[in-house]
Parts: structure tokens; C-alpha cells; sequence
């Protein structure tokens, strides 16, 4: 099988390099092009990324001469971990281009025809793509988005839940270090100390998850009408973003049954036959002093989410904690996700390269 | 000026090492006897301890020889930092005993007749030191409790808002290492790593807090009537616990209002004067980013509560931060604090060895 | 293929679970007994042990029932991960009964007869074995250690150097938390701490070492000749060992020779084919800030050596530093690599419950 | 007592901070003038700065002005953290135009005429400024440095041994992150791991040790004739740099004996009764596991170095190890110091303002 070129926006940074190192090996995609800052544009990859993720950059990798962020890319198929400012524009130019366009960036997140998609809580959002490419007049190109790292962990859980009808949802999370990027935090903010306050991470936890959890109307996302009070802070932990929920639900489930609708939790075809898709999109553990961080992040080979504690909320009724690994399920492993997705529905086409292109 | 004997119960453990640190050059206490367990007693101070504090054991309690808990005492007023269990019966028995026992132990802490005082929010529950001593037939004993440490930054906080009518509390706590003595928390379990649960702690945050807020009646308590729900977690911070609170309140004061009330904040006389008093219980910071554990800490030499990010609950109304020193304000420190109330309004007694004493 | 049975000597504890984990799905062993301590003795295994490492224990292996220390076994291979006393007579009792039994312990490494065996540097070690065999009149039986998890990185990145003749050593060593097993260091001595000093490892860096590069004479090993002088310190670190290294060498090798060595560096067959050993033992890394613990513990699935910054020592001529994986390659991973070494040259029988074990 | 007005260079930076937290409320120093990049250039104090360091900035600091680097300065007295690129011309400048430049930098320090001062070491090299004054035909102004935050606890160590004859040094070092200021070293870089490397200070140890061990002649520094071979490492620390030592020495004292020089340790006269002078320079910490950075790092408000574990180097004779806390007794601290002994001496002539000055 011939694999799909894959290029990657902002290929230099931490976000960046995890695509690369979760796209070594994969089945159907083969990174072809790496862009990156003037900085780094010209400069073989090896030598240009400061590589902060564990081992060296793959070798196929290293050795691509990164592009500079306006030059036309020749790949069907492109991954963005570019920072909001840089993807605002670019990120549409290139699926205007015919490119579709998979973007862990938030620059674009809430507009109102672009899927911010989650193969496991919300696969239809991808009818969002008809809709955005008759909107927009595109052909080929599409812009999809996931969501923010830290809202991940949250709307998995709570997909099971939505058919008891969620109310209120209070939210504290525990992030990690990772979810700032490179160099991001410095340890002298981090060691030995919690921060008490993410920027930006409140607000996106309490609008994304309500777009995530909506459903498609044809011509658009119904958001879901849920209030959403979120707490954001910073731990000195490497990678896995845990939460700590409190909702209030329309029915009353026994804690048995929400347990059993996670541990039973599959999304539906093709999802569960995806490369990047784990066994189980969900599990619960039992121990009481899980889920950990640093125990259990790689589970599903970071893409299954990890929930514990369920028990009582005097206020809401009903409290748990879960953990997501944030730059795989909650960033690059969620855009090749999403990206397989759109593959197995035919929306990525075996790239021509288009007239529009050509004037990039 | 004579200054006091003091014993200190559990002297040798991470909160009995800490009470010696900071009774260290103390202008009214002396520490004359240190108590440890039968594997300590018997030795020198400095050699059965092993110090986990900065630095070294003082040189005066270094030299004093660990006596056994079954030990009568000649000292006043008694510390104790025993762990639960041997705490329960040994603190009855010593103020029967004549004994002024100031407690960080949990073990009797909810009983009726033991305040559980933190001076800044209820210097009036030593009021209940009298009934306490009427209904057992003390004399010259009390045994008078602190809280849990992780209850400390949430009564100091809330102490000012009292007066708008607490309805419902939501709290996440951050808690440091040390809050689980030592050893304590393993390094395997907790660095690069989060632990969502701490046991006992929110149900004693869902407890204390009703007790510590309430009000003397004259014989017992009567409880703050609110509705509390409390999550507890460890993260990898030496020292201060951390807490995220959203509140409801009845009447809906501004923000500026409700900082104020803090800033003003000062307890009542005589308690800004007792050596251990901060010159301010409470601080507002106004960075974005603060309280945090590291840098915050040491405000009022661990005795000053720091509070920051004070902004709108979508769910309960307000939330903010707040922070306290866990061995020093949340522990040692409270506890000199509560004696040196106790012996400001008389209820230490120069100590004459009581014939009950004599029978331990 | 039918498998060889194995049993694990301290299978709770954090090594004991290291083996565990590195032995789900080997394609020639399978873990049919766990033995425990009395506490465990019994209990299913997943109720019994505190599981530590990432996720939960193996399907398989946590359904099996504990047994005692002292209960026969029925495993022709054995692997101890008991501690020093427990140790001492009970892996000699289970050799005397039949059992081939590779040792993580450190109690009986230092014996004349038993192979202190680490395949890429002293397979012809395992000549020993039949040396000891007559020696102690085994006929099946064999004791195997593994040598302390420090001295791993140092003897593997001096194998290469031998051929110039190594006369002295000089070693300061940056440890992992977990080396000390679990729960092993509070978190309260290492948390934003270095601790500079490791009870033992010091005296065993400079013994084993000299045991390990040795050479098999026919009846013992005749240790090499080299002065060693080592300092051992704990960081804040979960999982690999980091030696700083100087030596001084009889010949004077230029840089690149040296790391030409080390990249070609490759085991005699058969080790190079066992299931466990990795592609490259060793890897020298360019960059000037490696190897780092976090970033090259994980290279070759934790089996490889990494290697950094040759440079020239002003007083020994040669300083590097050198990283392994402290409990795989430092621990379970190699005393699986040596049981695989002995299968491969026919050391272990498909086991017939001797005579003598019945004794037990 | 009128005060000695001083200036900050390179004030809102981690080592800036740590002066000003340092000289609040110093006896003969006041802060008067704050010098900053242009970015902070005209700013309140507590507006440019990012205080990294525990609290707020002290409050009579925090109205002041920021200056700009290239503004002419009204105190007497200066202190330099600025970067090295920075310094090199400024702090030339500012002692041309007749200000006493403390600095921290490392830019001038091994020039020939500017001593690298630590006054317990060698308050002697103060006879430099003359010649200093002489060759540079300068008046009131002076250059004085103090050396690399890693060098002191070396030299402070050694100091009391140079009468054995020190012939070869071996150190290998753990850093604290504040070394590298701030926001200095990534998060992603140090939590979990071991850097074995920090840029320039190998070197620096093995120069900037012999100078300051060195004796003035008269006309520069006679560096003491020594070996030195250094290997500098960061550990996840927030403050306090350990190092391993070996030494090997021209005679061959007992333990005992080094371990009274080092106790017995006093500065010559006027040090001692310096205000930022510790009661003793060295203590030597008997605990078979210490010094450790966060329990030693306060000893002596941060200006005593803690020496443990005396014991003998098979190669080179005696190994020790050395800790100072980095960014006190290893930075500000030193280099206020450094001032009180100029001062004391009569070096800092309360300021007119020199007719170069206004050439600036």
C-alpha cells in the first residue's frame, strides 16, 4: 500500500516532534515535509529541532531540510503544531489550498465550521467538513481541529454520560509541564511548586467541551447546554493532564452503571479499527489512589483515558478523577487520529497538486 | 521572665521536630522533656532522631535524654504530635493529669468539649475549656486541638466571609509531602507524579471546617451549617498545601469588597500580639499566578495565609486560592499559637505535679 | 514452543515486579510461582503487591496464589529479587535443590564460584558454572548474580577499553530513587534534594567491577587489575543510573577510536540473538549535554548503554559519563538476558523435581 | 550611620533579585538606583521585574525607577548582574567613572588586575585595587568580581588545605537550576533527569580555583600551581550546588586533623565582623549522608559552606564533598561581602561625582 505524504507545521517543537515520533512506523502515513520558523528553514531537521522528547529524531526525519512556513507543500495530508498566532491564517490558506489541514492549534477551534473533532465522543462532526467545503468554495481542503489538551481527559468521560443529561460540571485540573511546549515553563516557576493558573486553559475548558459534546445539525454544532466552572493549575509533572470533576446530572445512575458505561465504552465503526485507536478508549481503575500521572498515562500507548475515584459530591452528586496523556491523546496522537478518520471516510484525496496552491 | 516547661509528645517524628524548631529561642516556652517511642526512649534527643528539618536539632533539646509515653511529666503544657492511635488515650490521660495539652493529633479533635482552635477565626471556642473542664473534673488539665492541615487555608479564607452566609463549599486541595510526616510519602509514588487521594483528609476537610467556623455556645459548638464537598491529592511540593475553593454565599458581595475583608483582616486582642501572631493572618496577591506553594510559604514566617485569584464560579458564585504553611500554620505553629492564648487568658497554670499525676 | 517454567523470590517488591513486567509474553519463559514474604504468602499476587511500576500486573501473573519463601518449587529457573539476608541461604538451598537461580541480590555476588555475569562483557563467565557445579556437587543446579545496578554503566562502557589496559578509575555516581526499591527514599530526603551518599554501592562499585572485567581461569575468575575510587549520590530521579567517569588508560587511544569501539561494539554469539538482548549494547551520543536519565533510560527497551561527552580528564587522561537503565538493564532485564544466555548454551534442564528439593 | 547609596546592574534578573533581597535592611547599604534592559527602562521596579525569588520585592525597592544600562549613576557603590556580554564594557566603564563595581559577572574576572575576592579565602587580594588604580589610572573606581557560583564551596573547602600543597583536584559537580537564572533551565529539561553538562563552568572551575587559592605578589596574582580536572552536572534542584572532591595533597594529614582546620576555620580580621560575614565560614557535618542542598543551603543565612563525608580516595588520596548555597554565598551574597570588606577597608570613598562620570 502506497502511504499518504504527510507534512508538519511547526515540526520543530515539542508538539511537533511528538507527531514525528508517533507517525514512525505508521501503516498509512509517511512524513514527506517539516516546516518550521526562518530560524530553522533550510537547516537539516536533525540540526534545526532541539529534540526534547526521550531517544533522537527518527532517522527518515532527520535527515528532511525543513521548509519555511510560506513555501507550498506538496502533501495531501498536513498536521499543525503551529503556535495561534502563526496558524490563524496559514492553517486556512493551506486547506483553501486543497490540503487537509489537522490542527492541534486553537486559533480556530470555535469556528463554527470547523469539526473540533474526537473520534470516540463526537465521529459525526466530520459531516461538519460537507458543509465547511461548500461554505468556503473548497474542493479538496478541509481544516479540522482537536481540542485543548486539558479538555480531553474531561469530555471522554463524559460522553458516557451525556444520555443521563449533564447540568453542571465543576472542574480542577492538574497539569503537566509538557502542555506549555518548549522551553515553556521554567523550572524555577515548577520545582518544588504547584501554578496555580494555566493561561487561557479555564476559558477553553469551559467552551470546548461544550462544543465537543454537541452534535451536528447539518449546518453546524448544537453546543450542549451544560454550565461549566473550570480551574486551571500547573504541576511538576512531565506528561498525563489529571482532573478533578464534579457534575450534577439530570438523572441519578447508580455509580455501578456509570461504571459499567465506561468500562463497556466503544465508538463506533470504522473508529475502533483506526492504526492510532486503543483497545479501549476508557478504563476504570479500581485502586483508590488512581489514577496517576505518571502510572498511567501510557495506557492504550497513550490513548486510552484513565478514570477513577467515582463516589459522591454532596454538591453536584457525583465526583471522579480522570487522566489523559496530554500530548498524545490530548494533542499529536488525536490529530492522527482524527486524520485516520478522515482517511477511512474519503476525505483526504491522493493529492493533486491544485491551481490555488500554485499562488500560495 | 521564667519562661514554661514544655513536653513535646511524638518529638522525634517530622511535626515533633518541627515543634522544636520553631520553640527554638521561643520568649515564653521551653522545651524541658521530649517523648518518643520505646525504640527512642532512653537515648539522646540528637541521636534518636533523625532530623529532617533544615539543618540540625537545636542544641538544647539535642542533649535532652527521649523519655517513654507512659512517663509522667513535670511540664505544664504538653505538645503532642503522636500519630492517632497512641494519641487518642495518652492526651485524656495527661490533662487529666493536670496537664495543658495542645494537640495536632486527630484522634480527639471532634469530641465536644475539645475546641479545635485556630485564634485568628475562634479565639472564643477557648471558652469551652471551662465546660470541658467541669464536665470531666479537670483542674489545671485541657486538651485543646488544631486542625487538619489542609482545613487551615480554607477556615482562614473563609473566616471573613462568614458574615455573607456560607452556604456550599467546593475544595480541591494540592497538599505537599511533608503533610504526611516521614518517611511518609514515598519518592517512588510521587515524584513526576500526582496521588488523587490522601486518606482521611476530605472527610476531615468536610468535618472540621463545619466545627471550626461554628460557634461557642456555652456547652459545645453549634456547627456552621454548610454543605461541603472536598477533593484531596498530593502533588510533589516539600511544604504548604494548596487549595482550590469555590463558594456559595447568600448575599453577593463584590470582589473588592471581598478583598478587603481579607486585607483588613486581624484577629482580636489578644492575639496579634502573642509571639506567634503574623502581622497579618491573610494576604492578597494580586499576580495572576499566585499563591503558589514555593514562594508563599514563608509569608509571616508560615503563619500568614495567602490568597489569590479571587474571580466568578459560573456554578457556586466565587472562587479563588488559598494557601498556608501545612507543618508550620497548618500544625507546630497553630498549636504554639493556641497556647500562647491559652496562657495570655490564664489557662496555664505554673505547674505544681498533680497527686494524679503521680498515679500514671 | 513449550516455555520453561520460571518462579520469581520476591515477587512483590519493586525488582520483583520489574521481572514480572519484562517477562509478560517471552518467548521462552513463563512465570507459573511468585514467592513472597509470610505477609503475602497465600493472597492472589494482584492483591499481595503494591503494584508500582506503570499500569497493573500482567493478566496472567495476577491471578497466581503467593507462596512462602520457604514452600519446594516446581520452576527449573528461578530469578531472586529478595533482598540481601533473605538472600543469602536460600538461593544456595534452591541451587542445592536443582534450580538454575539467576540473583539481582548482592549477598552471595562476591563468592569465587559464582559468575557475576553480564553477557556483552563476561559471557565466558559462565564457565564457572561448571566449576561450581563440581565444586558444591550440584548436578542441575547453578547460582547466577547479577552485579549492583551502578556498576552496570561503568563496566559496560569499559568492556571495549580493556585493550588499553585500564589502571585506574575514578567514579561519582547520579542515582535513581528507584534502585532503592520500594518505598525505598521518602520523598522528604530527595524531593529538590541530592542525597551524597548510598549505603554499600560505593564498596561494590569498586569490587564488582573488578570481578565482572575479570577473566574465567578454569577454576574462578582472576579480577582485573585496576584501582578504583567511587562516590555514589541519589537524585531526584525515578528510573536510570548516570556515572561520571574518569580513567586512566595504559595506551593512549585517540577520542574517536574510543567511540568508534563503543559503536561497533557487539556481543559474541549467541548473545546477540537472545530474546532479550538489545540491537546495540552501546550508543555514544553527540550531543554535548548527553545522556540524560529521562531521555536515554529507554533506549534499546531500556537494555542499551548510552554513552556522552569523551573528552580529556587533566588528571586520568579520559572522562565520559555513561547511563543505564538501573532496573532493567541494571536489574530484572539482566538477569533475564543471563537466564537466556544459560538456556541458550543448555544450562537449564527441563526440570525433574530432584531428590534433594523434596528435602527442603 | 549615614548609608552607602548603591546601584543594581542587571537588576530584575534572578542574581539582581537576590542582591536586592539580600540588602533589604542592611546596615551600611541602601539601595537607591535599579538599572535594567530597555525593555524594563523606565518601568516602577515591581513592574519590569518577574520576582522569582520567595515573596514580593521588598517595598522601598519596588516604587524605584528602572534606569536604563547606558545612564549615568549617582552611587558610590554598584553591583553587577548583568550578563556576561553586558558587563564586559559596562563595568569597565562605570569604575573608569569612578564607582566601586561589585560584580557578579564573569566577563572581567581573570583579568590580571581584578581580584576574584572571597574574603574568607583571600581578603588579601584586595591589594590588587592599588594596582588596579595605578595601571588604569583610575581614582575612586574600582573593579572587583567574585567567581563562579560552583568555584565556592570548592575554594572555601580548600582553602584551610593549601598548607598540605594541593596537587590535583577532582570535582564533579550537581548544580541547582537558579544557577542558570531565570527563566533559565526548561522544566522539560530537568524534572526526571540530570543534565551532564552546564555550559562554561568546567573551565571556569579549573581557572578561576587556582586564581583565588593564588597569592597577590604586589603587580597581579601568583595562581596556585594545581590540577584540576572538573565535570559540572544540573539535578533537579532549586538552590545550593554540591560537589564531589577529590584532592590529593603534597602531605599527608589525619582526617581528624583536616576536619579541626575546617572547624576551627576563621577569616582574618575585619571579616569575621563583616554584616553579611556568617559565624562560620565552613561547618563540617558529621552525618554520614550529608551535606544535602535543601537542609545545608540556609546554614548560615546562606553564607556558610557545609563539608561531609571525609573519607580517602583510593586514587587520589582524600574525597569530600562541598556545598554552597549557589545564588547567596555563591553570587549576591559573595559580592556584598566583597563590598563590606571594601568598605571597611576604605576602598569606597563616598561619592562625588567624577568629571569622567559626566563623559559617560
Amino acid at each position: 500500500m502506497h502511504k499518504l505524504d504527510v507534512a508538519i507545521l511547526g515540526a520543530t517543537g515539542a508538539v511537533g516532534q511528538r507527531f514525528i515520533q508517533l507517525l514512525e512506523g505508521h501503516p498509512w502515513f509517511q512524513v514527506r515535509e517539516v516546516v518550521g520558523s526562518s530560524r530553522s528553514a533550510g537547516r537539516r531537521y536533525a540540526d534545526a529541532a532541539h529534540w526534547v522528547l526521550n531517544g533522537n529524531p527518527p532517522a527518515d526525519v532527520a535527515t528532511l531540510v525543513v521548509k519555511a512556513l510560506d513555501e507550498p507543500l506538496g502533501s495531501p495530508l498536513v498536521f499543525s503544531a503551529l503556535p495561534k498566532e502563526a496558524a490563524q491564517m496559514r492553517e486556512l490558506a493551506l486547506a483553501a489550498a486543497g490540503h487537509v489541514v489537522c490542527s492541534n492549534a486553537s486559533a480556530n477551534r470555535m469556528l463554527p465550521d470547523v469539526p473540533l473533532l474526537l473520534p470516540e465522543v463526537n465521529a459525526g462532526h466530520t459531516g461538519l467538513i460537507g458543509w465547511q467545503r461548500r461554505q468556503r468554495g473548497w474542493t479538496t481542503g478541509a481544516l479540522i481541529a482537536n481540542s485543548n489538551c486539558t479538555v480531553m481527559p474531561v469530555v471522554m468521560a463524559l460522553k458516557p454520560l451525556v444520555k443521563y443529561g449533564i447540568r453542571r460540571l465543576h472542574l480542577v485540573s492538574e497539569q503537566a509541564i509538557s502542555g506549555a511546549g518548549y522551553p515553556g515553563v521554567s523550572s524555577m516557576d515548577i520545582i518544588d511548586n504547584v501554578i496555580p493558573w494555566v493561561p487561557g486553559d479555564e476559558q477553553k475548558m469551559e467552551t470546548e467541551s461544550r462544543k465537543m459534546l454537541g452534535a451536528f445539525t447539518g449546518a453546524g454544532i448544537a453546543e450542549l447546554d451544560m454550565l461549566v466552572s473550570a480551574t486551571c493549575t500547573r504541576v511538576p509533572v512531565v506528561d498525563a493532564h489529571l482532573v478533578n470533576i464534579s457534575v450534577e446530572l439530570e438523572q441519578q445512575p447508580a455509580f455501578a452503571d456509570i461504571i459499567d458505561d465506561w468500562e463497556t465504552c466503544q465508538a463506533l465503526p470504522p473508529v475502533p479499527d483506526l492504526p492510532s485507536a486503543p483497545r479501549f478508549p476508557l478504563q476504570y481503575l479500581t485502586q483508590i489512589d488512581r489514577p496517576q500521572p505518571r502510572r498511567d498515562r501510557e495506557a492504550g500507548a497513550g490513548m486510552t483515558t484513565s478514570i477513577g475515584r467515582l463516589r459522591e459530591c454532596p454538591i453536584l452528586g457525583y465526583k471522579f478523577a480522570s487522566l489523559s496523556h496530554n500530548t498524545i491523546r490530548g494533542a499529536a496522537g488525536c490529530s492522527i487520529l482524527n486524520a485516520e478518520l478522515l482517511a477511512a471516510q474519503g476525505y483526504i484525496e491522493p493529492f493533486r497538486l491544485a491551481d490555488e496552491a500554485l499562488a500560495v
